[in-house]
């Protein structure tokens, strides 16, 4: 197959790209390197300085016919003629902003968060609509999209029954930061212009993921875009680095907020998995992302039980949400049909967080501990 | 009161503000003028050329303190010095591009639509929530934000119960055009900025509004903007017309499509109303603004009726539908928390119907047929 990455510098689209190099996959890979412009002028680092895209590609040994092409998929012209020139099987959408801290930090941010998400999804959707309608996308949302309601979280769909009647509609969605509601506003685009046009889509309502390895092979050659400050950084890298750099894990609020997660292998293979199953013309398929669910803070003491193991005593301290969200809260998301089409969930476990922090030791030299304190306040 | 309108010079926007000049209110007029620019762009024309608003205005005799300012809201500096200006009661948002066809005609149409809205709300919001807080921002939406669900359409929320637990949610909703589902995404941006900072907000999700005069006293140096296009004409303008210029009236496709209809001089009411009912810290409230419902059909057949009594024959044809959109559906839409605040309707009769033929014929030879048949094709 032919398979479009945008966005393929980033956490997500390096992985599965790094993974799918020694398939027989032909890979256009595409980024604008936004996310290392953002962070050089906000002074946020990763781990570790990795190479650019382009020169990162010539070290892989078994690569197929890997293409690169810096384009920013906000720019029609430019991303319609990379459509237009490869007619990809697949195209999978990772070119967006992906943090809700820089959606909510000054108006500029905010405004360039929604602006990109938004912009990027439309022209894709435009260039495919007119060029190459057959193209099944693949868009990752998040499962931030849906909030914590206090109903069942289902899979993308709602079936409403009201006053004897009854319809079936995208599930009511409610962010907890623009960056969140920026990404709701996308499932509604891709939603209309699929039923406007036979498009044949694929969204991924995925909670945070973890993980350094994209291959079951633990190259450190291959490793993605390891963040973990205030802005660019989930919670479990952010944890992990704390508790190497001596420092107490900052647990936002009381820690009962309850979210899914899921291993890089498991995401990698349900993008995969949703490649092999392709929509029909007009349809939209939904998946819920993630493998199991649990509170920030049984995620805290996870690591620090796990830490224990390598002789890294940890000490967890509860401060300030900087966040506007609820604590206390239902949650029960449903994830099963990535399961049913074949997903065999690897769990989150002590030697994960071992693995993981073995990783970041070998940096431990990098790590900027004052890029970690929340500065974004919500409000 | 400090009434700050945005979009003054629109069709709402400048019957709002005429009805308003008797008042003792204060009055700040905002516009852009791209309606004006667009139909120049292509070749659209009203019915009669207006003068520019600051023209108007001096002609007007009773205006109170009447300002007007050419900004576009899409600049956030100068909106925002505006706002901080004025420091306005009640900010009335119709500075949005309105037209269903124009969001579907090109790429560049598309997204001037999705962009202008979004950043217009966007900035006010924004301006509102650093400058003043406790304006009170009237927004219009529509009633196409719901599309044609097969359940009662409530007014903006639903209770969800599921699995025996539940929720109040935003009502689902599905529009039939990218200008419809740009007023969702407003909808959807309103909503967060409103419970994430404590805004108060009123969203009037409005019907096709009719009617020309914006007081009881018929003058016509008070009219607004009268289109009756394919782009920017409403489907009761464009039957009068037809009919003035002895052309059949286009039905598109079956003409089964209902939807809730509302008269110029109720929806100044409904807003009035709506200013008078300020939502709390952190409260949205939606009404449904509309006060009867029936199909496009028996909107044709009324106008044939109603103009057989001034001797004018009426050709009713039915012309294949331009847009994607149900023609046969359920639709039963609530509108009655406007009723209960006070709104005595003025319903759609044979004697508004002759009223407003009775205007446009003063015009007849202003009237360019030729641009009544639907040039945009949504597939």
């Amino acid at each position: 197959m032919k398979i479009l990455i945008l966005g393929a510098d980033g956490y997500l689209g390096w992985s599965m790209a790094a993974n799918l190099f020694s398939t027989s996959h032909d890979l256009i890979l595409v980024d604008n390197y936004s996310k290392r412009r953002y962070m050089k002028i906000l002074k946020r680092y990763p781990l570790v300085e990795t190479p650019l895209l382009e020169n990162r590609i010539k070290g892989i040994k078994r690569k197929g016919k890997t293409k690169f092409h810096q384009i920013d998929c906000t720019k029609y012209e430019d991303i319609n003629k990379i459509i237009k020139k490869y007619l990809p099987d697949v195209l999978i959408h990772f070119a967006e902003l992906p943090s809700a801290p820089f959606s909510m930090m000054n108006i500029e941010s905010s405004w360039e968060t929604l602006r990109n998400n938004l912009h990027s999804t439309f022209n894709i959707i435009h260039s495919l609509k007119d060029t190459s309608p057959k193209t099944h996308l693949i868009k990752l949302g998040t499962m931030g999209e849906y909030g914590t309601p206090n109903i069942d979280i289902e899979e993308g769909w709602l079936k409403i029954n009201h006053k004897k009647r009854s319809d079936k509609f995208l599930y009511p969605r409610q962010g907890s930061s623009l960056y969140h509601t920026s990404k709701i506003m996308d499932t509604d685009l891709i939603w209309f212009y699929t039923r406007m046009y036979g498009l044949r889509c694929t969204d991924l309502m995925q909670g945070p993921v973890y993980g350094v390895y994209p291959n079951k092979k633990q190259d450190n050659d291959t490793v993605p875009l390891f963040t973990y400050d205030d802005i660019f950084g989930t919670v479990l890298n952010r944890f992990i680095i704390q508790a190497i750099a001596h420092e107490p894990l900052t647990v936002y609020g009381s820690g009962s907020q309850i979210r899914g997660y899921i291993n890089i292998l498991d995401s990698i293979e349900c993008i995969k998995i949703s490649m092999n199953n392709k929509p029909k013309e007009g349809e939209l398929k939904i998946y819920n992302q993630f493998t199991e669910q649990f509170s920030v803070l049984d995620l805290a003491k996870l690591v620090k039980k796990s830490l224990k193991k390598i002789n890294i005593d940890v000490l967890i301290k509860k401060v300030k949400n900087p966040r506007v969200e609820k604590e206390k809260h239902y949650y029960n998301a449903k994830h099963s049909n990535l399961k049913k089409l074949g997903l065999k969930a690897n769990k989150l476990n002590e030697k994960m967080i071992i693995q993981i922090a073995n990783y970041c030791i070998n940096y431990e030299d990098n790590i900027k501990i004052n890029t970690i304190k929340p500065k974004v306040k919500w409000r």
